[in-house]
């Protein structure tokens, strides 16, 4: 990001602290756009990182503003994988959206991950009408999809598989 | 599997037990198709499931005769979808290939997923040469290749994502 946005709000903080449990539950929550399961997943990312650090291979970046979160990303390096990182979340709080937090996240979690040696990022996503504008995003973002697995979260419910390499 | 062969060896065990890291440890590497770190994933999740049992998400089938480990396969609901099931390893010793031992547990490993409700496995490989035999295996077993990510594992070195559909 530009010099000049380092040190206006939203700060982005990598350290993971108990209480991003909560915060992290309820963003996703009240994006509207996970179920309940992926909603407890998200929050199991979070308390896996608690516990097990690094170890974990779940990484974190908060976007917040006056101790509020309005966004994050969750990313680790793939197992089995020598260069691969996988984006598992990436969302902003609705009354958020459209100041561009979503955008300086993944160039802030992408400059992290090169920094740990990713040399291509997969982020996973949904081929229903609702993720439209997710995949937009990662299209925007400089993504380009990779794979579609036909039902594959449910019956009409696809998954779209979108890659970066990084440069 | 027929019934006059259910009674023959090798026997199927779904039970998992504390001697079963070293086993499956031993086995995937004998077989010489996976690195150190994929050997430690697959002892990690005998683990896991041994600490969580079902809760792990991680289900698996031991082919074994004379108390021997012949062969294993660990599959499980993925996590976000209604009905799809990974095939995350299956695997014979490489002094028992050849007796149909890995067709047998795939169809006994199907027969498992089915009965949780799985409507569709996936499975995942490497494009590399050595894992040409793996892939004829799974196309002989009904599977089909559902998406091709290139570099995924490392420079040369993609992923081949097979799924198939259980009527």
């Amino acid at each position: 990001m530009p010099e000049n946005s380092r040190n206006s709000p939203p700060f982005f903080r990598e350290e993971v602290r108990p209480e991003d449990c909560e915060a992290v539950g309820g963003l996703v929550r009240a994006t509207g756009f996970f179920s309940e399961e992926e909603e407890d997943i998200a929050v199991e990312l979070v308390e896996e990182r608690l516990v097990k650090g690094d170890r974990s291979g779940y990484f974190f970046l908060f976007a917040e503003e006056e101790d509020r979160l309005l966004g994050y990303a969750c990313f680790g390096p793939i197992p089995g994988s020598v260069h691969s990182f996988d984006l598992y979340w990436i969302a902003v709080s609705p009354g958020e959206q459209g100041r561009g937090i979503g955008r300086r996240l993944m160039v802030a979690a992408e400059r992290l991950m090169a920094k740990r040696g990713a040399r291509r990022i997969y982020a996973d996503t949904s081929s229903r009408p609702q993720y439209e504008s997710t995949r937009a995003f990662y299209i925007a973002c400089g993504y380009r999809e990779a794979a579609f697995l036909n039902d594959f979260y449910a019956p009409e419910d696809g998954k779209v598989i979108f890659v970066k390499a990084l440069s």
